[in-house]
């Protein structure tokens, strides 16, 4: 079960972090950066280069990393393929993978979805991800696929809810006739139903969710409305979340949410105070830095680390 | 510009028909099915050659194609790779190609989703496409990246509004508090904005939308919500959508909308009419057949050849 395998890493990393693997080659070490006429497969492999220095330094801290597939599809095939060798290094160092992709589609094209990034991991081209993002846009039918193979193959989802952005609003805020609640709870409700049908004898479903820490309130209430099911944090660091609003989406043994931190990890050494401390060649141990840092402010703000 | 080269296609061919690749090896004829043994690489090898007898045999009726990408990434980046050699391909027969890959994020990752898939054609990591369908909720700002980069790099892209699913409802179909209209009339409204400030002196933007064939009511509405607008239209065939249903959605050139048909063309050979008359080697046959003969219904049913 994925759930299970998650919380044996949280317990015994005291961890609800997860690294998010971004590259962004602009922000990459003169070491590693690739030259303006490199071809995709010399930056795909600075791409995997960087991802493995940071997994090799954060893997005992953390629990799962989680790659954005933006940033790997940027470079076709060739990021791909570092996305697949970059998840397949992270699980040979104990860490989960939950791959950041966001798919939605009409059924049928949802069930290759599904096949593509939940498949059983006997089938030999399943890629090497533990849990996936889905987007709620086409309705209950076309989610059905993705809960189906997290079921029955151990895998995990997490469905947008409320997301980070200031623009999250725009539809997940709209107020719906009838219905006195805005449309993110009316998801929240589809979600409490699947978790409730798919978390067997466990307290945690393989549906999980996504929801913005820029707007605790709301991620808050999911907490509340949303027993059985994960909360994925996005939002800290660049884009404004605070790690004290996390504290009330964990349940009283510090699990059912995990607390995502990217650019303010992985490229830590390009900002105060790691900066200083920190050269070009030391990305990875700026990162491990700041990867202790926002872990030592979890517990200061009242993280369960015991 | 996108829309320049696609209206030239369309008038050309005097075809608004667009020919869905989703490869599903299922469905393959015996002379390219793998073997269950298969390796992603000789998977990879027998969807670029399906692809390529399709291309080959439509190139002359159709203005373009549109590969699903979920049918590629369950081969991983050797899937990835056998998409891009398509669209190569594709191209290279005076085909436009429009990826189907509704993708859709915070505006960060959003920029980087536009890098990879709506790219300049000078930038040497450009994925060979034309056109990418992408996905509203995350709101406004996280659309504004796709916007820009259509604009800025001759490309085009198609809002998912109102979709073709029977679950297209749960969401779209919600009605908003104090508007007086349903979820997918506020996205319209997004669109119309955008296009007004998109098109320049032409009468289409490259801002265009996604409109089920299997809700013709809406997507009439739509199209005299959105005179600015291409109207791309799943739905037909397998799904239940008339080709009747589509003329309404064209203008009086025959302009403004596309429609779409997938495996009622690229798998014709495997049903009735088209069974009796081709054979498995003769599976590209059929599928110009198919295409001609949803052409041929068109013309019937109104659709302006001249």
């Amino acid at each position: 079960m994925f759930i299970n395998r998650l919380e044996k890493e949280i317990l015994a990393k005291k961890s609800p972090l997860v690294v998010g693997l971004d590259p962004d080659l602009t922000m990459f070490p003169p070491s590693l950066k690739p030259a303006a006429t490199a071809s995709r497969t010399e930056i795909a492999a600075a791409i995997l280069a960087f991802n493995k220095s940071i997994i090799d330094q954060v893997a005992d801290l953390v629990p799962a990393v989680k790659p954005q597939a933006a940033f790997y599809e940027e470079y076709g095939w060739a990021g791909i393929k570092a996305l697949e060798e970059t998840a397949v290094y992270a699980r040979s160092k104990g860490l989960l993978v939950i791959l950041d992709a966001k798919r939605g589609d009409v059924p049928n094209t949802a069930s290759a979805y599904a096949r593509a990034y939940l498949a059983q991991d006997e089938n030999p081209h399943a890629f090497p991800c533990d849990a996936l993002t889905i987007n709620p846009f086409l309705g209950r039918d076309s989610l059905q696929p993705f809960i189906d193979a997290a079921s029955s193959n151990q895998r995990g989802i997490f469905l947008l809810v409320r997301t980070s952005n200031r623009g999250a609003a725009d539809l997940q805020n709209l107020r719906i006739e009838g219905a006195k609640h805005p449309l993110w709870q009316e998801i929240a409700g589809w979600v409490a139903d699947w978790a409730t049908k798919t978390r067997g004898a466990n307290k945690y479903s393989p549906v999980g969710i996504v929801a913005g820490l820029t707007y605790p309130q709301e991620a808050q209430s999911l907490r509340l409305l949303l027993p059985h099911s994960y909360l994925l944090l996005p939002g800290l660091g660049t884009q404004g979340g605070q790690v004290a609003d996390a504290i009330p989406c964990f349940d009283p043994d510090g699990l059912g949410a995990l607390l995502i931190a990217a650019r303010s990890i992985i490229y830590a050494y390009l900002r105060e105070p790691y900066i200083n401390r920190f050269s070009g060649p030391e990305f990875a141990q700026a990162a491990r830095q700041a990867a202790a840092d926002i872990l030592q402010r979890l517990y200061d703000a009242g993280y369960r680390r015991e």
